[in-house]
């Protein structure tokens, strides 16, 4: 009935998510509700963590994209997963710093890092800066300098892959805002000027390919451009690189038709490809860095909201109006994302009702599903929205001047809040 | 040189906004930064206010729909200046309610209220809501009752306009999550509910038609259509409409292609044809409001930038990296938005750089505009973004845990801020 483990219908006919009834989460707490199974993701971190250390050794490690969901609690839960973090703003650094995450396991991202942010992170003692552009290299070397420290860096590379076409080579993602291209010649000129930096150490490379990825094939192209470019460093400079990161991308299912993946597997599948391009190549094998962030917590959340219209317009649609919506989840709105629908409350119930279901914001294009069939709901039902735990609470607005919903951790069969829900003041907190 | 009246450049070649100059503002205020014009709002405000009871009598008003833009300080400038409000949700209820407006002139709008928002909406003595639904209806009439009140209502209706095709009728927007259809017989239907109900009185119809539109057609064909379900309802019921709320919808320039529209003419076109067919059809001329939002504020605002790269990708693109993006204006990912852009501290070199703005999240469609062209900037210059001032700070999210920006007035040559800048610590604020 439902595409991941942590979901399940009880005696009541009600959803479950890591064995609790969500009818009486939505009662405790209230929806809109985000509700996460601890478990789910402990047991992602896991996944990643044992299959990069058996594949590349002891220094291979996730790093937990944390744009996906940032908030103090998750980086407390990758701490004690002993995994490492991506973070992406002075903003996510100052979470992972007030939940005491170790922040020499941190490497901090980004394609416009300002000055502040730069001396944040030295300050912080942020293990690593995955530095993109020229810009930015001359800035940190300066501060570096200024403050009278070494800082270790990585630089973003852009392979010019496309994983979706599976086309490699020169268009599309040479052309991003991220990075710099090998083809152009620009990604060997960026790591001679980083090698001349005296206050900073060159530690590896960093490229992202994409996301929602189901197979290896474009992880292994991007591997063969990286450790080829690799071996040309070391022909050139005479250094090696100690970490290659392959960024993050790996596919969640969100729907019943997207394939289930095996992350330990492809990890091994791409690890024994990567060591036969060393051995090849004639360079060391790197420590391999991952960032997944959507497969480490997508699959753990899932969305409450009850039902408040449902309307059936003669000829045409469908319309279930939710007490959420693009506040709460844009991903349809910006990326006609799909998601899987249930009325939580009527699990035993035919699904044969086929609506739109439809936020609360006074914008037509405020939509999470269209055309999905669900048990026939009225006014006070329970809607659930599976694979929510990701690039949902982070991409939350106020828009509409809606509070956004806290987040409630399901773990050993109770529930306890990781994040609270926004109150009216909240919103006019900053209001003068 | 800018398509609205209140920028300009001064004698150092900066951009100014209401005569400040905006290297000042984000020397003070810090970048990014939203910087709006006061002056502008207030004039918008006083031309729909000027036109609409000159057309229609003293019950005319605009209510100006503050999804566009909520803070306390609009409902402030909103009641000074003696026009209604739309609100859309129980926290635009909140910020006006702290903000002092007079509520008997709010509106309140949704597709979907809560038990909870209709009697805090009665509580807090709104003037009317705008009921969508049957299910709306019934547990409106309900709660009413319970609280021993009479409340003053809207019907939304579908007239079944696309304003951008400009075919009347019945595809398109008869399917919206929105409102009931007169095509189908559900608009009759609520009507005739409406009126039974003992504790809710039927003071008129509402419609919007969509956004964006630059001629007055569109509205003329709604006014058709809602005019003649006005006699309708005479016929068939007896009863009068004493309000018609005709939506907002009235487009605005973002760049010069976009036509420059005189609203005042507009809306004394729409009402000589409403006047002709309320004479035609044997109906009282109503008492029309309009809900502007777009319109009121876009033009008032600018949003400021530091530039942090500027990169060359040879054979490709240029990348100008700002320190803002789609947490602050998620327009450009969500609908493709065209803006104008400026090197604000460079307005006397050509501006002959065309690149893309891409903004500071790891998210490559984090872009504010592609292909304009500019004066070439480096690290640390100022770029503004123009026609902010709307559907910018409403929408704004806080993805990558990126605080959102302050939000400055410009009154008589001076700046105040109307919202204050987030800080890292209210990001974690309902962290636990």
């Amino acid at each position: 009935m439902f595409i991941h483990a942590c979901l399940g219908k009880n005696e009541k006919g009600h959803m479950t998510i890591g064995g609790v009834d969500t009818v009486s989460l939505a009662e405790q707490y209230g929806t809109p509700l985000y509700a996460m199974d601890e478990a789910t993701i402990r047991e992602n971190c896991r996944i990643y963590k044992e299959a990069l250390r058996d594949a590349y050794g002891e220094d291979s490690l996730p790093l937990y994209a944390s744009k996906a969901f940032s908030c103090k609690q998750i980086y407390r839960i990758a701490a004690e997963e002993g995994i490492g973090i991506d973070l992406v703003s002075p903003g996510e650094m100052y979470t992972a710093l007030k939940a005491g995450f170790p922040m020499e396991k941190a490497f901090f991202h980004g394609n416009n890092k300002t000055d502040a942010d730069l001396r944040m992170s030295i300050e912080s003692g942020v293990g690593y800066i995955v530095v993109d552009n020229t810009d930015e290299l001359t800035a940190l070397e300066r501060i570096a300098s200024e403050m009278g420290k070494v800082q270790k860096i990585l630089l973003r590379i852009t392979p010019g892959i496309d994983p979706h076409t599976h086309q490699k080579i020169i268009t599309g993602n040479v052309d991003s805002k991220f990075g710099n291209a090998i083809v152009t010649g620009q990604a060997m000129a960026i790591v001679k000027a980083a090698l001349a930096c005296e206050n900073l150490t060159l530690e590896g490379l960093h490229c992202h390919i994409g996301s929602q990825i189901f197979d290896c094939d474009p992880f292994d192209d991007a591997a063969s451009i990286m450790i080829g470019f690799i071996a040309d460093i070391k022909k050139e400079t005479g250094k090696e690189m100690h970490f290659l990161n392959l960024g993050g991308g790996f596919g969640v299912r969100y729907v019943e038709e997207h394939e289930p993946i095996d992350y330990a597997k492809n990890i091994r599948a791409i690890a024994s490809h990567i060591k036969a391009l060393c051995e090849e190549k004639g360079v060391h094998l790197p420590a391999v860095l991952m960032e997944p962030g959507r497969s480490i917590v997508a699959a753990s959340g899932i969305t409450l909201y009850t039902v408040g219209s449902v309307k059936e317009i003669v000829g045409f649609k469908k319309y279930v109006s939710i007490d959420g919506g693009m506040p709460d989840n844009p991903r349809y709105a910006l990326y006609q994302s799909p998601y899987s629908v249930y009325t939580a409350n009527r699990l035993n119930e035919k699904a044969e009702y086929t609506c739109t279901i439809a936020g609360r914001c006074c914008e037509s294009g405020d939509l999470i599903a269209e055309d999905v069939t669900i048990a026939k709901p009225v006014r006070g039902d329970l809607l659930a929205v599976t694979t929510t735990g990701a690039y949902n609470y982070s991409m939350a607005s106020n828009y509409n001047r809606i509070p956004r919903p806290p987040v409630v951790m399901i773990q050993d069969g109770d529930s306890y809040v990781a994040v609270a829900r926004e109150s009216y003041e909240d919103l006019i907190r900053n209001d003068r």
